[in-house]
């Protein structure tokens, strides 16, 4: 079993160095070949995908399996289409391959370009979400990378299929290597890849803290991801009642189950009492439970629905409809505390003060910092990356919502005439020029 | 002591989240302190560097250290002034940080602004070299990262008094945090820096094979540098001959005991005659033992000085005066000999077909890859970088050598008015504008 990981691996690193020279119009076509044969081969998909609702549906009924997950297990209907059309939206994305990302003339006739080329092989574990593997894999084709795939076990069905499917059909396509793409279909299938550091360059877990930490604790490949999502909302003394209330209520309500939902709430002492005093009733009608420190718990006085917050409860990832609060004195010592229990992840600022608003996205260490708008915009969508593989809290290569130019790096290209380093540092040295040119790579071919 | 350097981690990393707002302003002046510190302070540091010296001496009468490390030990004379000068220059590049990378309009009113800010916390272990110390510290400073160092234990005399000097220079100067340098001084130093992966979020490496390789094996913390170096040169059917020497001999010779230098040389079958009837003299005069396989040997023929190359010549890292040399049929041959036995470090194709080095250039898949140019030139100072923390064969963040900029990520800066993303997702959405906009970041302190 793990034999055949070990050679899907390779298999996938030699299909990503031809890949890497596969031009866009190559990956394109392809990309058009999958949703193609997506359609063609609809009636086939939905009735694996029923094979799985069902068994999944027996699942929840044994108590093996959380009711949330059978619905997104769901591909029937709009859904279906609109997973063709996302691999059409990342075909229509501009080539992120190729990128002349600096140019410099070292001396006469010798230029050096930084271009973009892919990352190489992926591995993507992925949530029950059938959709998330098509997504995948189109967002990888499309930046030259080959990737092997683990989804959940009760998509395992409907996950095969569309892995064939689209195999199938990027395999019709010439030029497009074999073995690009590859299904792993168990727990020891992804044991077995975590230890192909040889061929795989980077694991992207996607799904919950345990099981991240799990991944990021069993591999030397690099990671990149987020295991915790504890995102915080602070209401600043000159912030604007209205705005305040609308973003900590969406921030905390619009979508409790994700990792840019909010956690934590810091209100400055000045605006506390104003603001408990519309912002409580705003929350206790989408049903939100109030953790308050001692101070908050004074100041929304006979409210019986705050209960004590402890030391437990700050950096503490509810995913929930509860939301911790906290009264500080002073913006530095919100900073403070978001440095030292967020998870790094999404901070928002709710002020009208703009040297304040400065002063905290500065100082907050966290992916993306928002200035009087929701935690909930830190998305590779919203953001306008397209789709997204991922929300990183890595502080190497990609941080936050994680889209096509996430899965490339560069390649330095130097062109010379026959150039030497002794030419330049030998006997009667000439001197380099490193004059920035204005083009862009150009290949012959 | 390990509990020393978890303190000194935690100590960096509060540090680093200083750095990263403080102005370049700041961060120049600090550097221009440290500068004039190092000046005022030449006597005390040529005093430790002149006992650094004479301890050298011993080991190496004493068979405990090679000869040539004690060359690059030394500081004295115009290596001082270098050292001085290289500071301002750091200061004088353009500040990494802050930069504008990409800006959009999610909607009205509703700003996106990616901005470099600086990764935290580096840990860097040098080779002998003090100079690197004080390089490694100017590039962290400017670049706002804290930074914990481990020289080579023949340098400690004259790396501690340079620590010491830099920190207390920039100590002097308001808005540097305490605690933004922090020198080891020992291998369990080293062993315990490797555990502080809550603090430290990058290790860079410089030096030999095998320390890199037990750097790499032995933390969670992400390692950023290179283990081999095994570079090829490719003599194509179309080579010009002349170029195709004078860049082998540098490509090999220039410097034989650095990670750029070439090991293997690939040779096309219709050029090789005619290429080595030059070429194996022009290596032989500078001392190149040529290893080769069985048509290299028949083609050099009654030239006693080739020895056969076996299996384990090729990828071999000789750092000497030793060249493995094949002959290959075909350019996509020597492809797939680089990328089989390369290290991804720098490759170049020797050819006047522009077509077979676009292609040549596309498919190698090294951090650096040249036409017509050597090996040697894979360096930051001559490709204009600056000065370099190192050069890297990671496919992550940053690839071949890596300047200011490598140690940079970025941070989302998201600019609303109270905007909720259930304005755009609950009952009636409003649409998303995602528009480029043509501006930069503008911080209101």
């Amino acid at each position: 079993m793990s034999g055949n990981i070990k050679q899907a691996a390779a298999a996938a690193r030699r299909a990503s160095q031809l890949l890497a020279t596969t031009p866009e119009a190559v990956r394109d076509e392809a990309l058009a070949a999958i949703a193609a044969g997506l359609e063609a081969a609809r009636e086939r998909i939905e009735t694996a995908n029923a094979e799985d609702l069902q068994a999944a549906a027996q699942m929840v009924a044994d108590g093996e399996l959380a009711r949330p997950l059978v619905k997104r297990l769901n591909i029937a209907g709009g859904k279906f289409a609109a997973i063709v059309e996302m691999v059409g939206a990342v075909a229509s994305q501009p080539d992120p391959l190729g990128v002349t990302q600096a140019a410099t003339e070292l001396a006469e006739s010798l230029e050096l370009y930084r271009v973009s080329v892919p990352i190489g092989v992926l591995g993507v574990i992925f949530e029950s979400r059938p959709d998330a593997l098509v997504q995948i894999a189109a967002l990888c084709l499309k930046s030259g990378n080959a990737v092997l795939l683990k989804g959940g076990k009760e998509a395992l069905r409907t996950n095969q299929v569309l892995a064939e499917v689209i195999a199938g059909a990027a395999a019709g396509v010439s030029g497009i290597p074999e073995g690009w793409l590859y299904l792993l279909e168990s727990r020891d299938d992804v044991r077995a890849m975590l230890d192909e550091d040889e061929s795989i360059d980077l694991i992207i877990p996607r799904g919950g803290n345990e099981f991240v930490r799990y991944i990021m604790e069993n591999t030397r490949i690099p990671v990149m991801g987020h295991a915790d999502g504890v995102c915080h909302v602070y209401v600043d003394s000159h912030a604007d009642l209205d705005k305040a209330v609308r973003v900590v209520v969406d921030s905390k309500t619009q979508y409790v189950a994700v990792c840019n939902a909010a956690e934590t709430l810091l209100v400055h002492a000045d605006i506390a009492e104003r603001f408990f005093a519309v912002a409580c009733e705003a929350l206790s009608a989408r049903g939100v439970e109030i953790r308050g420190d001692e101070r908050t718990r004074g100041m929304i006085s006979g409210n019986g629905k705050v209960t004590p917050a402890t030391e437990a409860d700050w950096g503490y990832e509810y995913l929930d409809l509860v939301l911790a609060v906290k009264v500080v004195d002073r913006l530095d010592e919100a900073v403070e505390h978001i440095n030292r229990y967020g998870s790094h992840h999404t901070d928002a600022i709710i002020t009208e003060d703009r040297e304040a608003a400065s002063r905290f996205l500065a100082a907050v260490d966290s992916a993306s910092v928002t200035h009087n708008a929701s935690t909930r915009f830190a998305d590779g969508f919203r953001y306008g990356l397209g789709a997204e593989v991922g929300i990183s809290t890595n502080r190497l290569h990609s941080r936050g919502p994680v889209g096509l130019e996430g899965l490339t790096i560069y390649k330095f290209m130097l062109m010379g005439d026959g150039h030497t380093v002794d030419d330049f540092e030998g006997g009667q040295p000439q001197g380099y020029t490193h004059r920035p040119l204005a083009k862009a790579w150009e290949s012959d071919i």
